[in-house]
């Protein structure tokens, strides 16, 4: 379980997070993600057809950073490597959408396609606070 | 001079954003900055004792996320490559400063570093909005 320090921990619950994975051509490429803080971890459910999920596949390093929306110099940043797990009955999707209002992440996702758990195995936790 | 679209232009004058650069290892790694929109060109001022100084000196490729802090499904992303140009009588910090009230960023530096301006060439700019 990571340990997430006690001043960021509201963070955990925050509605997005940005991702950092790395292309093909080996750039940094960033997102807003949905998440969820579960079994101590933070997860996300990512559709198979994602640019961010092959990315993931083909290079796990990847790094979270969830800001402070009332306060963008308070953040957590979390490196680490992405474990991917399939989601194929969609248990881990419900669950995220759970915290969304019971948002039903499928609707947005192609034919053909499918989902996967993806939880940040951190190796560096960065709290940060430049507010002052 | 980077084209952004009409719809994500107040974006460019937001407190902060994200900047991804890749590390000696590899990975991809986030810090919150200070920037400028200035010249047409997304610029922000690093100090060469930073370790995402580091990063872009050897590796420039990068990308810039700046979230809308009131509504976090939508940002811009802008990815490129950094270029970096000395600022040894910090007219661009200075400039910069006057972005955050006067702020002068040197109060910040160690002894023995200086202070380089680095323009973010882009590539790509994706302009998303989740919020539907």
């Amino acid at each position: 379980m990571t340990t997430f320090p006690a001043s960021h921990r509201d963070l955990l619950d925050a509605q997005t997070a940005t991702i950092g994975t790395i292309g093909d051509d080996g750039s940094p490429q960033l997102t807003e993600i949905w998440f969820l803080h579960d079994d101590g971890e933070l997860k996300t459910s990512l559709n198979t057809g994602r640019v961010k999920y092959r990315n993931l596949q083909q290079r796990p390093q990847c790094s979270l950073l969830i800001l402070d929306t009332g306060n963008p110099y308070r953040y957590l940043e979390v490196r680490g490597r992405a474990e991917i797990e399939p989601d194929d009955d969609y248990s881990f999707a419900r669950k995220e959408g759970e915290k969304y209002g019971g948002a039903d992440v499928r609707e947005y996702d192609a034919p053909g396609t499918t989902r996967v758990v993806v939880t940040i195995r951190a190796d560096k936790v960065h709290a940060v606070d430049m507010s002052g």
